[in-house]
This record gives C-alpha cells, structure tokens and sequence, in this order.
C-alpha cells in the first residue's frame, strides 16, 4: 500500500551545488552550475575516475557553502550509474563520513534526499547529512552502449546522459527550502526492451506515482511537477496519460517540466530526446530549481527522479525495462 | 561523525525466509533454509534471473510464513550483487509494492534492515515492510571474474559466492525478535586491489564500526558480533586488530562469527576462504541467527554485514577496494 509520508519537522536544504562538464556548461542553465570541467576529465585519466570526483567537488562545494567541515556530517546517501556505484564509494570516501549506497538508476536524486530525510528524522543526534548524484556521459555510453570512440549513430528517441553531479546539504536549522513529504515508487514494468527509449520505458512509472501522489495531495496547490529525465518522448507519453486518465486533466501538463529538456538546447546542441542520467535531475535541481524555490519563485514542488532499471545483461536477455518514479515534496520556507 | 540511532520505539521481525542453491543445501544450515533449489536455476533460464527468482520465493515464504498479502507491504528495500542491481528489480517487481533499491555490495543486508526500519520508524502509517537481499554464485562468477565454464582455477582467499536469498517481514507488532537501534559504516579503503581475497579489504571497515559502535554500547552485554562475509581469512585479521587496538581485547573474539564461516562445510566441500555475497549472512540470518534470538538462546546480537566496494573496472584501473560494514543490534523480546 502506497503511502506519503508527511514531515512533522521538516528537513531543511542548508546548501547545495551542482558540477557539470562540457555538454552542461554550453547548455542554458550553464551559468547557474558552481563548477565546470570543459574536459569532462575534472583531472582524473579515466572517465569513471572522473565521475567520481565530480562527486567530490560537488559534495566539497555545498559543505564550502554551508561553512561546514566534513565531520559535521552525520551520513552522505549516495549513488550513481557505474557497475557497483563506485563513482560515489570511490569519490566520497575521503570525507570519512558513514555511507549509505544506493541504486535507483536516475531515480536516486530523489531516492537519496527521501533515504536521507527519513534517517535524520529519526534521531535528534542527526544535524547535518549529505546526498549525492552523479553521472558521466562517456563512462555510461561505454559501460550501457558502446564507447563513444566506435562513433555509433543514435537514435532519434535516445537520451544524452549528463556528465554533471548534484550535492546537497540538508539541516534540521530552518533554511528557505524545505522537505516537507515523500512517497518511494513502485516498479513499473516499462513494456518494452528497447535502450533506446528509456523516456517511454520511465514515463509509466511517472504516471503511477503522480496519480497515486496526486490522489491524496491538491495538485492545484503545485506550481510544478518536476520530473527527472523523461525527455521530450517520454515527457509528452507521460502528459498525454495523465491528461486521459486523471481528473485534473491538462493541468498537469502545465506545470510539468522535465529535467532532461531544461538541461540542454537543443537547438544548441544535437541531445536527441534530451539530458538523462542521475546526475540530470541533480545537478538542475541544485543549479536552477532549489533557488528559485528559497527566493520563492515557486512556492510548492513535486520532484519526481526518473529511473530505468535495466542492465546490458538484463536487455540482452531480453528483459523488459523496468521504471520507478519516487516522489519529494519541496516547498518554499518564507523566513 | 558517527551516530548510533537507537529506536523508542523497536521495529519487530514479523517473518523471514532463506533460500539456497545446491551447496547451500548440503552445507551445516542446509536443514533450517525454507526453499533448496539442486539445479541452482529456480526453473528460470539464466543465473541472472534465477536470483531474481530466489528473491521472489523468499519474500513469496516469509509473507506465507506472516499470513500477509503483499498489497500490506508499505514497502520493500532490496539489493543484490548484479550490474544495477537487477535481480531485485527483476525479481521482486511483480509484488507491486513501493521499492527502494540499494547497492551495499555484500553489506546490503544490513544496509536495507536498516533503512527499511528507518523508513517504518518514521510513519504511523508504515506497518509492514520486506527487507529483501540475494547473490548467485554463477551470475556472480561470470560478471566479476570467468564464467564458471572456464575452470579457473582460484586463490586460496577467495571466497564462495552464495547462492542464496533472504527475505524478511518487519512490523511494529511485536514479536520475540526486535530491531533496537542502527549504525551505517563509514567507507574505509582496504588498501589493496586483491580481487581475491576480499575478506582482508574488508576486514578494516568491520574493525571500524565494532570500535566505533562498542565505544558507546557495552560489548559484554552482547552475546554475539555476526559478520557478513569475511570469511576465515578476514576473520582472523579481524579478530587480531581488536585485540590489539580495542579495551575489550581478546573477548571480541570470544563472541564473534562470521556468515560465511557458517555457510559452508569447510571439509565437505572446498569453497576456500569461505561464503560470501549478500545473499550469504541474509540466508544465515533468515535461516539459522534470527531463530535462536526468537527462542532466546542470543539475547543480543550485533549484525556486521561486510561490503567490498569495487567492480571490476575499478580494480582493472588500479583502484583499491573500499570497505563498508553498517551495524544492526538486535534483541530478543520476550513475550
């Protein structure tokens, strides 16, 4: 039985940061990130070395922020798309903070902050934690595809994984952004194998824990659904389903916004359907978003990261892509 | 800085299942796993779906075992040893019950008792809850080293893989077996990249949460140190590290065992440095530990499962393995 958890005490966001590469830095929200590497190699000699730090840089960003050093941390929630999620256990490991890994495929910007919140609710000796999300474009197109050498054509429908990393510093001392409630997704059976359109295979699963949100919560009291990376395919599956099957019909096409189309251009840049990866949602989340939430800007929020629960070996077995859409509830703090 | 939570309010082991694979079976625990499967395949095709399909049974036993129907289930936290974590998503899709993935390496049992109890602890509304953990041997083989076909030949610290799966049903009505209070690990770098002999990385990061957690718990109270799978060789490293380095000395041993020195027949069958996997102290757990806290023969335990945070990218790149090991106390409750 699906059900919302609602904050008595909210969790606050103390600070955050977002780091991006190359793709990122040209995109529209470019200007809002706090770091950028035009190498995509942010000093590393790997492409998954660098994916790590990346993680690191952001993490060492919003503690800089929030004034905070790395032992005020009472837990870093983190995760990422390389086998084993050693982006995160291998980058964040210097900070000498106790770990939780998670894997949500790019669902787990929104899974760590629901993981987050939810421990340091439950002890007062909790002051201060941390969630971190990360991708990298060419670590994931050689791990999932093919290595970006082999210069493979894309299809029209594919998704461009962002090399970006979100880090966020949540609080119990009030701040103008707060968490206020969460629900964890179901999985979704996407109905489909087909890699090249994860937006498709996700936007079921958006729609399920929309639906299941919105049933108990007033959407016409949301200035925005935010999802993570259903891309202009999947974005528009998913607004055509709820526009039929729900209540509130069109209005949620109205304030729903997609991640993966805020991150790029697309008439700058060639990303297909859009940005993907959990570093998409993350870092447009800590660049663009939380402030426009904390200057109040928008006053209620949905988050709802996107995930693809797939692997190479999963889709040549010819497995269907399963999705899974957990769902935060943000709101402006006026102080 | 390092937090133990200890719960007001105890989250209860309402029911819990083992299942294993053909060396499970003929092992010392073999008579207390629910479910044996000799072929090792649980009717799928590939190892990759017969772990999915082992988690599958075991949650399917342990909600026969609590009379429930899984639309009671607020939710399950799961994860297992594949690339993204597929099994679980795979296997336990079709419950259709609000999920939580996480990548713990071989810690993940613990890893999701305790963010499940948090996640309980944190909502009246929460009143059941799986926490869900699997390996196979196989699939494990041919995605970190050779597919098992190739015969090679291994190392006298390598470990045995488990194929197994545990599931466990939490609630708040009590029981004679209850979760009183969590502790996440920290990240510790093994400093070594040995894909082989894992028990020595990850016998570091067991040393830091028992030093950490026993600094503020009363280790004479406890009547058992249950590690994951450190295995013979970790073990022994282990246990000279505290007795060196802790107040506590040699009684650390006195109390200490590790799953995967109680999976297997060590003369029976030569699985080397021992069991290993998350499916390893999941299935121990479920099968053989949780039973005799419920009749009072452990009053106290504390649950170590051991993490070794690499994948084979990470070591072809040169990368140490990090270790993780998240404790979990659990008390009987006499009823």
């Amino acid at each position: 039985m699906q059900v919302i958890t609602s904050l008595k005490n909210p969790i606050y966001f103390n600070s955050f940061a977002a780091v991006g590469g190359r793709e990122e830095g040209i995109g529209p929200l470019g200007e809002f990130f706090d770091f950028l590497d035009d190498s995509d190699l942010f000093g590393m000699k790997t492409w998954e070395k660098a994916e790590g730090e990346m993680s690191r840089i952001a993490l060492n960003l919003a503690l800089k922020k929030a004034s905070l050093s790395p032992e005020k941390l009472n837990l870093i929630v983190a995760g990422d798309l390389q086998n084993q999620c050693v982006a995160s256990s291998g980058g964040l490991f210097t900070f000498g903070v106790p770990y939780l890994g998670l894997y949500g495929a790019c669902s787990t910007c929104t899974e760590s902050l629901i993981v987050l919140t939810s421990m340091m609710s439950n002890s007062h000796k909790y002051n201060f934690g941390a969630a971190v999300t990360s991708s990298h474009n060419s670590a994931a197109e050689r791990q999932f595809r093919t290595p970006i050498e082999y210069g493979g054509q894309r299809a029209p429908s594919a998704q461009w994984t962002a090399t970006a990393a979100g880090a966020f510093v949540l609080s119990k001392t009030q701040t103008r952004a707060k968490i206020t409630a969460f629900m964890p997704g179901k999985i979704i059976d996407g109905y489909t194998s087909e890699q090249n359109n994860m937006g498709a295979a996700m936007a079921l699963a958006a729609k399920d824990s929309a639906l299941s949100f919105f049933e108990k919560e007033d959407i016409y009291s949301f200035d925005l659904v935010l999802t993570g990376d259903l891309g202009q395919v999947g974005s528009s599956i998913l607004e055509e389903l709820i526009d039929n099957e729900s209540s509130f019909g069109s209005h949620f096409s109205k304030i729903h916004k997609d991640c993966g189309n805020l991150l790029y251009d697309k008439k700058e840049r060639d990303v297909h359907s859009g940005g993907s990866g959990c570093g998409c949602s993350a870092s447009v989340l800590a660049s663009h978003i939380l402030p426009m939430v904390e200057r109040g800007e928008y006053k209620k929020i949905l988050l709802m990261s996107t995930g693809a629960l797939m692997s190479p070996t999963s889709v040549f077995q010819g497995e269907h892509i399963m999705g899974i859409a957990p769902a935060l509830k943000i709101e402006h703090n006026p102080i």
